[in-house]
C-alpha cells in the first residue's frame, strides 16, 4: 500500500526533475484517496519555503477544510527538512512516510523530534528510486 | 531603528488579533523600505502553516524577484518556531529580529541552531508590547 502512493509521489518527484527543480514529490492520502499532489516549486516561484511538502499540507488542508490532517498521511519521496517537518507539527498529520534519508538536511539529524508525538513515521519505501532521482539531479547540475 | 520597523510588525499583530488569531505580525525591509507585511492566518485560511513569517518570507521573495533575502531584515514580533526558522534557513534571510521569547515552541530552545550561518539575530525589541499581546490574546481565550 505504501508503495503505490511512494509511486505518486515519485511522478510528482519526476515532475519537478523535468522542470530543473530539486527532484522532492509528495502526496497526501485520506480515507484511501489522494487528496493533493504538489512537487517542489522553489526555482520555479522563486520562494524557497516552496517545498513539495509545504504545498501538499497547505492543499491538503484547504481540500478537507481543516487545518489539521490527524487522519491523513503524507508521502514525500525525500526525508523532511526541518521546516517542513515544523509544518508537519503544526498541522498533527497522521503519519509520515518517507522514501530516501536526507543526510544534509533531514530532520532526524536534529537531537529534539520536530514532529507531533502523534505522528507515526514509516521511512525507506522505495528508497532507491527516490534517491537515484536526487544523484541523477545533482551529478547532471555538475556537469 | 529596530524599534520603528518592530512597531510596523506590532501593527501586523494587531490585525491578526482582531481577527481571533494568534497575535503575531511580521514585516520585511529591504534597503530601508518596508517590502513585505504579514500577519498570522491559520484559523482564517484554514492553513497550519500560514504563520505571519511564512507569508512575509515568500511575499519579500515575490517582491525582490529572489528566494535569497540575504540582504533582507524580517522582523517579527514572537520569536520563530522551527518551520519558519528553517524558512529563514533557506532563505538565508540576512538578519532576523524578534520580539518576545517563545518559551514553548521558539526556535531556540532546540540544541541546534536551524538558521542559516550567515544569518544575525537580534531579540528583546519591543519585548513586552509583543508579549502583552499574547498574553492578552490567550486571557480572553480562556474565558
Amino acid at each position: 500500500m505504501h508503495e503505490k502512493y511512494m509511486r505518486e509521489a515519485l511522478k510528482e518527484a519526476q515532475l519537478a526533475f523535468d522542470k530543473g527543480e530539486v527532484p522532492v514529490g509528495a502526496v497526501v492520502v485520506h480515507g484511501g484517496r489522494i487528496i493533493a499532489r504538489a512537487h517542489n516549486l522553489t526555482e520555479t516561484l522563486n520562494d524557497a519555503t516552496a517545498h513539495a511538502e509545504m504545498q501538499a499540507i497547505t492543499s491538503a488542508a484547504n481540500c478537507i477544510g481543516s487545518k489539521y490532517l490527524i487522519y491523513s498521511v503524507l508521502y514525500v519521496t525525500v526525508e523532511m527538512c526541518p521546516m517542513c517537518a515544523g509544518a508537519c507539527y503544526w498541522s498533527q498529520v497522521g503519519e509520515v512516510v518517507y522514501g530516501a534519508a536526507d543526510p544534509k538536511r533531514g530532520y532526524s539529524l536534529l537531537k529534539e523530534n520536530l514532529l507531533h508525538p502523534k505522528t507515526k513515521v514509516t521511512s525507506g519505501i522505495l528508497a532507491e528510486e527516490c534517491r537515484e532521482l536526487m544523484t541523477e539531479f545533482f551529478r547532471r547540475k555538475r556537469h
